[in-house]
């Protein structure tokens, strides 16, 4: 009826459909999620769904694709690249918060990926690819002395990546006041509760 | 046969039933687990269970009881409640990595409640009291000027709640061989790599 505003952004498109799809593996879980509940919840046939997608796990790796991609390209950047280890790694977290708020729900998503299909596991080496960057700048940054003496590596990069992943357990698409990534980067690079 | 071991710790005792519900729990996920499935895995009958429990929401309960009891016990201590709020927060997140990493699996389960059944909702509205607890001391901490200026608070409690919950993410139960709870301290209140 009102179709003014479909013709900028269809609602049954691909990006749409994902979207919805998406908050319903969040929402039930990815295993308790049928193509029926998804049809339901899109507002939309099975076969329409079909049509876009060849089934459930074409969705859940187009969604883990790009939450991954987001963070992978984070990497590939400039200031990612050049540098000091340790502004190299200023950079990863502030960027990997970034893409966190903006890609919240894939994110989200990523991060409760526990491996029980094909889909699942690729996106877990994914992850665990990431992080074993991250851990390589880490070593890289301790080794050069831009860290203090008795910080473990191994761990350190375990910390990093659990207190940046953290914030998708609260953030709101939009909804910080806060200069997100800078105070996350603050947080992790001179404590999140430092002496004046 | 081997009766010997058992006189001491019985395996089918309520204590060893709720250690295999929680793992079934954290594999299966708590909806998709049922009582056949957790007989099944403590090689009993469903009525010698039900001898012990009454039925699963009552063992989700026991398990989220005896992490919850851990993690308060915590703000009961003698150090919890005596000194400056920066050393009560020390003491208070040390002591929540110490816990956490006893009692791994009940802590798990706590940190993955959705809120979908009345027990999960009591376990998240008790989560939410003691975040608000350690919340209050960091208000307390910046307005004592025991904390650098420009840090916000709510946002700071959250990324301490984050920093230290990530931990159940790959810990392993006595597989550390750092001083765990000091090192994840040192990290909230100095950086996670913090400058020489």
């Amino acid at each position: 009826m009102t179709t003014g505003a479909r013709v900028r952004r269809p609602s049954h498109g691909p990006g749409s459909l994902l979207e919805v799809a998406v908050g319903e593996f969040i929402t039930r879980g990815y295993d308790a999620t049928s193509m029926e509940d998804l049809s339901r919840a899109a507002g939309i046939t099975k076969s329409s769904f079909y049509h876009h997608f060849a089934g459930k796990e074409a969705l859940l790796r187009a969604a883990l694709e790009r939450a991954l991609d987001g963070l992978f390209s984070i990497l590939d950047s400039e200031a990612a690249r050049t540098g000091s280890p340790l502004h190299r790694l200023r950079h990863i977290v502030a960027g990997q918060v970034e893409v966190l708020v903006a890609e919240l729900p894939y994110v989200t998503l990523l991060l409760r990926v526990r491996g029980n299909t094909e889909t699942e596991r690729w996106a877990l080496e994914r992850r665990r690819e990431f992080d074993a960057r991250v851990a390589a700048l880490v070593r890289d940054a301790v080794e050069a002395g831009e860290i203090r003496t008795g910080v473990e590596p191994a761990l350190a990069a375990r910390l990093l990546s659990g207190l940046v992943n953290s914030v998708v357990e609260w953030a709101r698409p939009g909804g910080s006041t806060t200069n997100l990534p800078a105070a996350v980067a603050n947080a992790a690079f001179e404590g999140i509760l430092p002496a004046p």
